[in-house]
């Protein structure tokens, strides 16, 4: 379903020699993935989530699908505003699809449920103006926690929960029917909360780490009250359908496009000295998908002095902002597109009887034509500014090429991790912020007890 | 008004000696601003936009601005949307300025008028969409284009005129009065149609390159339809006191912050080898900021094979996505943070009963503060995971700070293309793929040939 082209990285690509290496050591990558046996091997769920859900719906630890759409439709019921607060990879991947989906304005033109994303800032403008949407509107919560300590998604749920209480403040039974917690299975604050509130609530998965947790209830309970049980089961049915074809062996790497991606990423950061990967799409509904692509990608390679620095882009809306830069700044990326073959509408550009923005010689012509004309255009000319296009295409901006998209992409990014030799799902980094925030909000826990001492000393911050 | 703080960059930042030279450079630099001396010198016409305007208000060039709150006025009186119609420099300030002030959903909130920008992609899908929240809708346009060719722009104008048009099909007068075109004062497709059809027009001025033009009536208009002529009145004032504070020769790095970030941006990338730079912010209603800022750096530096690269994160959203990478990955960045002194307004965590998040030592803590805190956590982290943050303060999200802001950051940018070595005001590689572009679709211009030619050779592709 995903076809990778590199016709426009013709000049940048290893040679047969090169070509073969890769070969052999992305094939041991996948092994290693396919045995358990490399860095980070408790962290391997996502490989089958697809599948599993759709070959065992009711069963196992995704029999909870099925329950996952009944509140799906229950939300839709009881709501005109659905809050989904989550952070990271509680927050990206539901909304990469929703809005790859259904546009970047779903909200405003929906007549249905419309859904928020919050609790992943601390803004108190932006806490303001989520507020205010739901002024006057029946809302629920979907609040999506492993530990459910994680600080901008537990403040935002203490404040929207007790927004929702002073809705209803004298029916605890309505508050409690209007929270849907996906949290631990059995540890954690919001596991126990919820036992405690009587809240339904939906599983993470132990084996599946945020950035690798959209088709588990994390991404799968906003998407299916946002789009409904036929694109939630479709998404699955294309990420089942790339984890069977990317799991099969391949004598070249052109037979996999999974691995050919994997490899090509990792030839050209260990071998061509690139420093970034810069993904493009034409649709201006995939800025959120390249935001989930620069999460997966960024937290799982970016440690021990290494990794691709993820960044996006959109054209050609930013052919007019970055596309001066990508053409003749410093040459430190290669560049990845995501193309969708089938048009979205017919719509055309109008002929007009005067032609005084001379567009008459392309009238009538698709939208959707001229935009793929201005992706070939773009990809010849980063070529020739020495940035390597890698392009990958799906048949339609659809549900099931999304689901296949994200499977293709979580498969890629575990195995370019092992590529460069880092664990591509863990992410140590990320605490050492959290263990100065903490420390200066007044967390006396004695493990901060170092960190108190070294404000003090470099920074004269006295607590 | 900006206030740079170098506290999170000690350690990485220039001995006295340094110092002194990068002072003596970026004096040196200045003075050709100010002469007019130095490369792209027809462009400087952004240095005086704050002021001009506050100060001969009905004369001049600017004498046009209490037109445009005129203009203004009566699009909210005439419209309940506005499309604004434009891309690159003809669209990202106005987006900047108008969400850095109401935030990203202003229109879903707003009681008045709903500003929609479009004509910034060829995406059918998405101009489906705009279509869509229009319907049922009086809608106005703003077309901004110097050259009326602008593909995308040219194209969705065409589009939306014609959409017009049907909207009132006895009525040209209707469809006239609903039309405003910013674009060349005397040249171009787009002014010919204007005069020709009798739209109002206002000026892009020769001397203002594109992402120089936010104060332009290329933003202003936009600006004013949305946020009113107080905003506008403010934004200006900001922009003009900046424009007079930076204009002052300075002793010190320290005593001019416009210069001071400028030749700190040049030693990071000239002498420290940083290959890229990411603005981060703490407000979501600053990514479109962001994405201005992005373009000004950019498409100014990006030459030459030269120039910092630029990324934008917004914290603490992107802490949990980027983070990780930033703390750890590969070490090719510093970075720059916007703050805001005030808060927005007082939203606090509220007290619970039962701890079950164990929040309640942060109880009745203001979100603001708590987002200050993870600031200064971040900053620390940064620094010691080696990025250096420079940190930009201003007093308040206002428009005079935003006004302040566009002006050093323009300023800032003019200075550091000349420190590097390029012109800061040209971009000659924008024009690349259009060539393939227009070529492509069959534009029999003469002056493709060699464009076909190399199509055949390289590609096959047969036109």
């Amino acid at each position: 379903m995903v076809e990778l082209s590199t016709q426009y990285a013709e000049g940048f690509l290893p040679g047969a020699e090169e070509e073969a290496e890769l070969l052999s050591a992305v094939k041991a990558a996948a092994q290693t993935l396919t045995d358990g046996s490399g860095k980070g091997a408790d962290f391997l769920g996502w490989q089958t989530l697809g599948g599993d859900i759709n070959h065992a719906y009711n069963a196992g630890r995704h029999g909870e699908y099925q329950r996952m759409k009944a509140a799906a439709l229950r939300i839709q019921e009881q709501s005109d505003v659905l809050l989904v607060i989550g952070i990271g990879g509680s927050y990206l991947g539901a909304r990469a699809v929703i809005e790859g989906l259904q546009g970047r304005y779903r909200n405003e033109l929906t007549n249905g449920l419309r859904v928020y994303f919050t609790g992943n800032s601390l803004s108190a403008a932006d806490l303001a103006d989520i507020t205010a949407l739901t002024e006057g509107k029946r809302f629920s919560i979907n609040v999506i926690s492993k530990s459910g300590t994680t600080l901008e998604c537990a403040a935002a749920f203490r404040y929207f929960r007790d927004l929702l209480s002073r809705r209803y403040p004298d029916n605890p039974e309505e508050v409690k029917a209007r929270i849907y917690a996906t949290t631990d299975a059995a540890r954690g604050a919001l596991k126990a909360q919820a036992d405690a509130q009587g809240w339904e609530t939906f599983v993470v998965p132990d084996d599946v780490g945020g950035r690798y947790s959209v088709l588990t209830a994390v991404g799968l309970l906003p998407i299916l009250a946002a789009c409904g049980a036929e694109a939630s089961d479709s998404l699955l049915a294309g990420a089942a359908a790339a984890e069977a074809a990317y799991a099969e062996d391949a004598q070249s790497l052109s037979a996999n496009a999974c691995w050919h991606y994997a490899a090509l990423r990792a030839y050209f950061y260990l071998k061509a000295g690139y420093k970034a990967e810069i993904l493009s799409s034409y649709e201006p509904s995939f800025v959120m998908f390249t935001e989930w692509w620069k999460q997966l990608f960024g937290e799982s390679e970016g440690k021990d002095g290494k990794g691709l620095f993820p960044a996006g882009v959109n054209f050609t809306t930013d052919l007019h902002s970055m596309g001066q830069y990508i053409q003749e700044g410093e040459r430190l990326f290669f560049e990845t597109v995501l193309q969708f073959e089938a048009a979205d509408n017919p719509l055309a550009i109008p002929s007009a009887d005067s032609d005084g923005d001379k567009l008459n010689y392309i009238a009538g012509k698709a939208f959707h034509e001229i935009n793929r004309t201005a992706f070939t255009a773009t990809a010849i000319a980063h070529q020739g500014g020495k940035v390597p296009n890698l392009v990958l295409t799906v048949p339609k901006r659809d549900a099931e090429s999304l689901g296949w998209l994200i499977a293709f992409f979580e498969k890629a990014c575990a195995l370019s991790g092992y590529l460069i030799g880092v664990n591509p799902f863990d992410q140590p980094g990320v605490e050492s912020y959290k263990r100065y925030m903490f420390t200066l909000l007044g967390n006396k826990d004695p493990k901060y007890d170092p960190v108190r001492e070294e404000l003090i000393t470099r920074y004269g911050i006295v607590l």
